[in-house]
């Protein structure tokens, strides 16, 4: 029951492409993470994700588009879409999604983290 | 399939306390709302709500103490707990909280809006 100031949890974490739990509302969860270069394609067989750029910019490539995603701009991936998030300078991500998502997907790879922290 | 840019939604409506709707995913609903003033106080049976700060500050208050969120600050107010939202200037919030989330929750006022609208 207390409130969550976005920007002091990112002071908490350097790593990349790991997502840390911020937050727990409707089986879903509110997670950051940072990202800098090229992650995995992989799709979510049984969830949305929200992708909403909190700092610089990320492109999220999909099969047939790439969506350029600037800071105060959000995208939803559907449930079955593959997709590939890249980052040319670290930005600052909120995701929001169910608490079963894995975030490398259907996907294995040394990026995959099985068991998200919370911060 | 398209990217929503908050500020460009923001810029669509100018009413106060009636949440218009910016995205779907999950069985749960984005929404954005301008707030300044006091809301009534209600609650959620089964839907816990998050309140994201944009631009400005409020206070949630609860029955046993008051929230102030700044700009980049959320709270989740859980399921069954009384809530009312206070603006004392326009302030601008992001709702994340499940498709069923009747803004007003229990308590019906000249406030409650029985179908939001998606911008």
């Amino acid at each position: 029951m207390d409130k969550v100031n976005i920007n002091q949890k990112f002071n908490l974490f350097h790593e990349l492409w790991t997502p840390k739990i911020i937050g727990e509302l409707n089986g879903q969860y509110v997670k950051l993470v940072k990202l800098k270069g090229e992650f995995v394609w992989h799709k979510h067989d049984n969830e949305d994700e929200l992708f909403l750029v909190l700092k610089g910019s990320i492109i999220i490539k999909l099969k047939n588009k790439d969506i350029q995603l600037n800071k105060g701009e959000f995208f939803i991936v559907p449930k079955r879409v593959e997709h590939k998030p890249v980052a040319e300078q670290e930005a600052h991500i909120l995701l929001f999604e169910p608490k079963t998502t894995q975030h490398t997907g259907d996907t294995k790879s040394e990026l995959t983290v099985e068991k998200l922290e919370w911060i």
